[in-house]
């Protein structure tokens, strides 16, 4: 007999969606402090050269500037504590790429920051630059990382790659490509930090990873750990944009505030903000696939190559995760995958939704298609005989025991989408030829949580307490940035303890709050804070179904059950106790109802040769696209798009699809328009009038669709969901356009500009 | 074999001095937010009337008046939560008392505020006014609180005193008067409201008790529990003081901040602070005590009335308490105690430091001599006879078992003061004849933690997170206000953590931190936040024992050991590991370095009749006086207090000898100076020129004596030492100024005309 869930599964409506609506959230760049200075940044204007002065004179003079400060002011590190540690918090004798922060200045106001922060004169001997990932990793190119420009490199060898070409029937192959894609929140990057009497900081502000701003700010002021505190404030979207650089921002602010001994925010403008922040990586992938005639593919060897930018930042995470999925959510046999990520004197990539994945995934499923074509198979087909299943093995020889509804949910999709009508129907929708129609599929799968490659950082901390009045307060580790999780996590911690949604609010993230919960990225929080949470809040119902036993007259052994406003025991009494007087209760008995949950993620294991178990589990994913391509313009317009996802359980389903729509949106801008343009290694077009992302009038119809295989050490059966609606779009989109007109795009973002090229070697098919 | 501490029984440096001394420390009113206003309240200029007219538009219409408020803006409840619900946050149709808060203004700065506030016109039909309590309890008296005036009555029975009176060979009886004292803080009351997003509000504020403050901002703002967050300011001094009151700030303060959705700041003037606050309330004791001829006492007979002025606020439990201790630290196998709080139009009485003990030790304590007198027997010899020894029962018929250790602190405080020799030495001191030494003793004991009188409120929580550095967080419920409470928790959670004092930082009280873990008075916070933050230790030594057997290669079962800075296991390795390297460890290893922890106290039990163990345990104490009296002047120099308390455990012998010094000079202020006086109901010294309280001009000598009776269930054997230093001063320097002079004060303050008058009518004793 399985018991009903009151709040878990429910489309409850978001907690935060009424603040929000009204306008009235605070956002960091909304808060002020008495006595509250303002910081600007001095960035470099040239992508690779040595410093060889540095005039603050002309800055410092100007009325209202409090002070300018260079790298010789740092108290601590000059270091980002990152992977790897190699980006300074101010550059010292060299710039590496244009937009890196030399200096900091701090004026009574933003607008005397800013003019001061143009006045700082920085005297430069250029150096030549590296743009581009292949002249980096030539042997003579000028060195900027190492001895040979390559932050990390990783192999997944499985198998015998060169018996499976040597045995293959088919072999196909492909060279890809794709662009930066900026995130484009709505809340460019923001930080308030103020001092505290102990020579301490607390750093407020808008950001994915509370635990990294605490590693920075600790660094660049050389404090104790237990000094500094960092609190989110209300984020305005992160997408992985705050991840790693608000780091960099929270150390400005609270060097500024530690040297003034005042409160300081920065806060950037959106220009500043495009210049400076890491973006997705440039990917460069050749794939190639053995097969035999009936269609199972029997060896998979893809190169990949990320291009870093100036400094490491996440890279050689981003660059593991998309290692780890290059294959694909297939069962091959023979595998060799071997990638790298690469310095350059650009913007730095990080991390961003999909995390490595999206690049890679548009290669080989563009390349699962390509292979169809030359099997003369329909791509589903292709699709649903190589597809992991129950017992197969991943690209890193991980058998697959549980929870893979990869098959279901493509089934799914397909039908969903009416796909093999559609790929098989006339292409030309209009008398006149110019418009044409196509349909195209993707699958990918997704690692929910750091996996191997970031082990240690895998455990989240909790702290429930329920107060006198019977209403509840949840701290987390993890952070909310738009993407519903207070939401989620309130109707976990409401479900576990028993009480209404409503009567659950959750505080807003603070490293002082919980313990190291590592980021708040690979879609892991549902997972993570949720089975933190649920670790607490069953704490805590020990001491309320103890009293509730007592009040009821029942057994020790007997569970106690709750409708979500009532607790009951069955086969005892009918009578149903409201919780607030079974609290009320537990308050008069002196009983604890605060608890501190703890959950560290499922082990993990990974070989040199990159062999082992990646990740506990994986969400799978399927999408169609249906497109419709003016033969004329080279202009596509995404008409429908089916994601699915076995997400293991919806908490939410509204919230699930919400994270859908989004990435799908997302996905969609960035297959088709999202277009960053640097000349001579500076961005060309840093704002919203050159960088084109999806509007409203691009949404097309999304259907999402759900699947529900239950991971055993999900909160209540949930994997993750944050990332998977973004990594198939463009793929999908891709081979639905060449469905369409037999065009293949091979790098993104597919411009109308690109297609015609295309166009002009190519004749449409028929 | 016992380990020795490396941390706890240290005279470890005070881990908040550096930032006090420098001036670096925030208060409240040192704190700024954007947007801010400021709050004043318009007060009751009459102590008994009806209001008529509240005009506010002289007020509303003054530029910078942002709003003018009563009683019918407030969206909660317009009443106090405290023990009786009788006082509103803003009079409605009546005041009574001068001083009553009936409106609130808020304007853009402190002056506007203040200005607005005066113009406020409320008229008054004026009522008779009761303004004694004796007036205030005959049957005719304008009633001004229920039926009959009486807040509360409690009555303490054991034995039969009628048969005590009866068989006793010698009876002595007095009536004994004190007046109010003021808490003479040095930071007068202050808060901040911040209205948050969703409606709810964060309140900063000097306040003892951020849990109370939680209850009053909910009540009044008529919001979950869970919308409201209270966090304690560094607090300039409480004293009780900041215990009830901080909550009708932080209410107006809250409201102020709801209606106008801005930072709303409320700080008194030391004159506000004056009429408003609660004091220490004025007590009037008649006692009577049946002995034998050998000194057994073996009857007592108390009533004891509070002035408790206007409203309620704490005067039950502070009569509670004084009640329990009415008999003294005497085993007397007759008592009967009959006590009562009585209403009066004036300011309200409330907590302060001993809580009803003074007023009532003072009396007794003073019997004891002139029944010492009686029997012609030494002060010191009677009270010997007549002490709780370890066996012996308390009026409750509570039976001592453990921890009594007031024999001994009574021995050792004689000896210090060399009482026999001076008890017997020649009085008069100069040629002159004019001025007199004498000696005087008193012994009281003191109730830790709030008994059965406040059993449901007795528990306390606590949270620690070692961080990734190795250092440490505390939260707690508990608050520090000056009395040194952070560095010895601190003690505390280093030596049960095992890492240095140093490491450890104590977060400001947050009621999102840590559950409700009741006020902090009573002198409780040692004990119950002590072996709150030992409870959560414990459960992170769990892993780190773990983790350090694993690296020593010892059995589980062995026991981890920790001399401050390194851990080891003894019997198993010479090896010794810095702490440091454990917690990293651990953090590779993904444990939990975080806890919760939680304390309620031992059991207590009370009948109608008052009897039953009315507090797990007792501090004992015993002073002696030291005094020369100019007999011209009535001028009374106190040279030397020996001050001797059993505390369980000196966690920190410093600290202890700090509350031993600032309680000993505050009692003293009680006994020879601080004088307020009201007429017609309002305070016609609300001034520090005219209500003296002790300088640096007036210290004694102060002797401490510490005895170390552990405590089975205290935090290494600790009970609390905040109040008892106070306690018994009163009464040693009156029995002092008789031995000097023969002259006995049954009124306090001893002021130099009340000795002169005894003198009018007494001759000197030679």
């Amino acid at each position: 007999m399985t018991r009903k869930n009151f709040a878990v599964g429910q489309s409850l409506a978001r907690n935060d969606a009424r603040e929000k609506v009204l306008g009235r959230m605070l956002y960091t760049d909304d808060y002020e402090f008495g006595n509250m200075l303002y910081g600007a940044t001095v960035r470099a204007t040239i992508p690779h050269g040595l410093i060889t002065r540095i005039d603050i004179e002309p800055a410092r003079k100007i009325a209202g500037v409090f002070g300018v400060y260079t790298f010789r002011d740092i108290p601590g590190t000059n270091i980002l504590p990152l992977v790897i540690g190699d980006y300074p918090f101010l550059a010292e004798e060299k710039v590496l790429f244009a937009g890196q922060p030399i200096a900091l200045v701090v004026a009574e106001s933003r607008e005397v920051a800013g003019l001061a922060a143009k006045k700082v004169k920085v005297e430069y001997q250029n150096l030549p630059a590296v743009l581009d990932v292949f002249q980096s990793l030539k042997e003579n190119s000028p060195k900027i990382y190492g001895q040979d420009n390559i932050f990390k490199r990783y192999r997944i060898v499985k198998g015998n790659i060169e018996k499976a070409f040597r045995q293959a029937e088919i072999v196909v192959e492909g060279k890809y490509q794709t662009n930066y894609q900026v995130h484009s929140y709505l809340e460019t990057q923001a930080m308030l930090a103020v001092p505290a009497a102990d020579g301490g900081m607390t750093v407020y502000g808008s950001m994915q990873c509370p635990f990294y701003v605490h590693d920075a700010v600790a660094a660049v002021l050389g404090i104790p750990y237990n000094k500094v505190r960092i609190v989110q404030t209300t984020t305005g979207g992160g997408f992985g944009g705050k991840e790693d650089v608000p780091s960099i921002v929270a150390a400005h602010a609270s060097l500024l505030a530690y040297l003034t001994r005042r409160p300081v925010k920065i806060a950037y403008s959106r220009e500043e903000d495009f210049i400076s922040m890491s973006k997705r990586h440039p990917g460069y992938v050749e794939i190639k696939y053995a097969a035999k005639k009936n269609g199972k593919i029997i060896g998979a060897q893809v190169k990949y190559i990320l291009d870093g930018g100036a400094f490491a930042t996440l890279s050689p995470i981003v660059l593991w995760r998309g290692t780890v999925h290059a294959a694909g959510p297939y069962s091959i046999e023979n595998v060799l995958i071997e990638s790298m990520a690469v310095a350059t004197n650009k913007v730095p990539g990080g991390a961003f939704r999909g995390f490595g994945q999206p690049q890679v995934c548009f290669a080989n499923e563009s390349l699962i298609d390509e292979l169809a074509q030359k099997l003369e198979m329909s791509p589903k087909k292709l699709r649903e005989i190589n597809i992991l299943k129950i017992g197969d093995r991943t690209a890193t020889n991980q058998k697959i025991t549980y929870s893979c509804g990869l098959e279901k949910v493509f089934a799914k999709v397909c039908r969903q989408a009416d796909y093999e009508k559609i790929y098989r129907a006339e292409k030309t929708i209009d008398k006149e030829g110019i418009y044409r129609r196509g349909i195209g599929l993707s699958v990918s799968f997704y690692g929910v949580g750091l996996g191997a490659g970031g082990r240690y950082l895998d455990r989240a901390g909790a702290y429930l307490q329920i107060q006198k009045d019977a209403t509840t307060i949840v701290a987390m580790g993890n952070t909310e940035m738009g993407q519903g999780a207070l939401t989620v996590l309130a109707q976990i911690a409401a479900e576990t303890l028993g009480v209404p949604y409503e009567s659950v609010k959750i505080l807003p993230a603070d490293t002082t709050r919980v313990p190291d919960s590592g980021p708040t990225v690979a879609s892991r929080t549902t997972l993570m804070s949720g089975n933190a949470i649920i670790d607490a809040a069953r704490q805590i119902r020990q001491n309320i179904d103890y009293i509730v036993r007592q009040m009821l007259g029942a057994k020790n052994n007997q569970p106690v059950l709750s409708d979500g406003k009532n607790y009951f025991v069955k086969g005892v009494s009918r009578k149903k106790i409201p919780y607030q007087e079974v609290i009320k209760k537990c308050y008069a008995e002196r009983l604890n109802l605060s608890a501190n949950g703890w959950y560290a993620a499922e082990e993990t294991s990974f070989t040199d040769e990159g062999q082992g178990i990646a990740y506990p589990v994986y969400t799978y994913s399927a999408v169609a696209a249906i497109v419709k391509v003016n033969t004329l313009t080279g202009e596509v317009v995404v008409e429908k798009i089916v994601s699915g996802h076995d997400i293991g359980r919806a908490i939410n389903p509204q919230q699930a699809e919400g994270q859908i729509q989004g990435g799908v949106l997302q996905g969609l801008g960035y297959a088709l328009l999202e277009n960053l343009v640097l000349k001579d290694g500076k961005i060309v077009n840093p704002n919203f009038a050159g960088y084109l992302i999806p509007t409203t009038d691009d949404v097309p119809e999304i259907v999402p669709v759900i699947v529900e295989e239950k991971c055993p050490f999900g909160p209540y059966g949930a994997k993750g969901l944050g990332e998977p609606p973004l990594i198939g779009v463009a793929p999908a989109i891709v081979n639905a356009i060449y469905n369409a007109t037999g065009w293949r795009i091979r790098e993104l973002p597919a411009l109308p500009e690109k297609l015609l090229e295309i166009k002009e070697k190519l004749p449409l098919t028929k």
